[in-house]
């Protein structure tokens, strides 16, 4: 059922320095800023040859990244998303094996445009866990 | 500098579970586990189109995975790992740029038979992130 690895995506507390060290120090193609006002985060990029980092840090007040900083002043490895082709049928799968999908269990559109659906960590050894529908 | 991501590694508190998790539940093409004495893990791969994801379970009262799972008893990610092509060179430069190598800063021998350095998470916004030359 899952795919490729779409993404690792981890949270940081100062986007403009993590992104200076994964060019800088790291050596790798790091693009420019996102806002993503719909998600509550600024991300950056970074492409890798065969997926991609995505660097998270939180825009507004209601962020879901700020409750992570808090627990994880560094920043740390937020979830990693797996790509699926049918989200319905990959969320149907999954339930019907008593694994518990965030939210309302309706898939919503990612940062990317396409549907994700986040999947409960306690229920995948501690790994957040993002589906998104490519 | 960096290259292709090689791998996600998450530590389990029960390898048998979560490697049926990937296979049955998350529907992905999971290998058998292999004992790797000389780190002191059993892993399982996952083998995903574009990467691989490494279960990790301790092996022996020494392992490295000890403490990780008794921090996190549900399991996590416990580190990222990039490819490089000269090791030695990826280290200078690190160094040079004032990142902490772990350990002795001279490479060892992964578990994938290859030269690997592990690189302080303090410098990395907290990410555990692992060289490994190919």
């Amino acid at each position: 059922m899952i795919g490729r690895l779409n993404h690792v995506a981890i949270a940081v507390p100062d986007l403009k320095a993590a992104a200076a060290q994964y060019a800088d120090t790291l050596g790798a193609k790091v693009g420019a800023p996102q806002d993503e006002p719909d998600h509550g985060v600024t991300v950056v990029f970074i492409e890798l040859p065969n997926t991609k980092i995505e660097l998270l840090y939180p825009l507004g007040e209601a962020s879901p990244i700020n409750g992570f900083l808090e627990k994880n002043p560094a920043g740390g490895i937020h979830h990693i998303c797996y790509e699926v082709d049918d989200i319905l049928a990959a969320r149907d799968r999954l339930k019907a094996q008593g694994a518990r999908v965030l939210g309302s269990g309706e898939p919503k559109i990612g940062a990317h445009g396409k549907p994700v659906l986040f999947l409960h960590p306690k229920d995948f050894n501690g790994t957040l866990i993002e589906l998104e529908q490519v």
